[in-house]
């Protein structure tokens, strides 16, 4: 608490040079593990080799010089106008001051300035995810599918759904 | 039905010369249009630049010397056992001779052969899908989640869903 009144929050996009210290914060997560950071990892590395309108968007969230929390997002393939937020994380010492909350909002800014209609989120139902799903449908998300079992025995596949603009 | 009784079923992985008699199916489908075939050719070129053991699998059927249908299916990403059917296609003069029904079947045997404990399948609510949901109920999957409005207003999305092994 302290250290986010003493230094204000700042968001903006990733750059190249981010790439570690995101995997850090993922890797730091308390939640994610080393597949999550494989994945994440070569997420962003395609966002630099090919770089497309419609590829990933990166979101950082910064106190003084220390990234604590980022989102990954952008729109889905063959839908019109349906985006999906990959990715979302904040440092656990960092939590419960709105930085979550925070690049959540920014993200879905960015999405409606792009005319976005849809938001969807995919996550899991264990109780590590659950701080995760509160952030979620405190921003206006439902839970509108599940897929039983879909990451493994007993952790079902949550569809969060937003409508934009 | 003379030309499948003539001649007989053939299915086996793709080759990577097959990529324009895919794409032909696929354009030729009166389903899938010019971004789908975009997506099909990316993956398509994707399992070949990056060969991997969790990337894309292709099944192509052919009668005689025409491919006339094909599937793409793999591992679903940071899921333990759970694979994905991303394509399956016949040309529509071919339909009704069980052509995607074996395709379907292939793709099972081969997904169990690795162990795979579910399959899913993304595909649309709307009336030019319904054959497709028919092929993937007759094969026993069930739609167990349905997204609202996911692909466009009035097209949702609905997750098939089968247990294996």
């Amino acid at each position: 608490m302290d250290r986010f009144a003493a230094r204000s929050l700042a968001l903006r996009p990733a750059q190249r040079r981010d790439r570690e210290d995101i995997l850090h914060v993922l890797l730091h997560s308390e939640v994610f593990g080393l597949a999550d950071a494989d994945c994440v990892g070569e997420m962003f590395d395609e966002t630099w080799a090919k770089p497309r309108p419609d590829g990933y968007r990166w979101l950082t969230a910064w106190l003084g010089q220390s990234l604590v929390g980022f989102a990954c997002y952008g729109a889905e393939a063959l839908t019109q106008g349906t985006w999906d937020l990959f990715w979302i994380c904040v440092l656990p010492n960092y939590r419960g001051q709105g930085i979550g909350r925070a690049l959540l909002e920014a993200v879905l800014v960015d999405a409606q300035r792009e005319s976005a209609r849809l938001m969807v989120i995919y996550t899991s139902s264990t109780p590590a995810y659950a701080p995760a799903r509160s952030l979620y449908e405190a921003a206006g998300f439902v839970c509108v599918a599940r897929v039983p079992e879909y990451y493994r025995p007993g952790d079902d596949l949550c569809i969060y759904w937003r409508r934009l603009g």
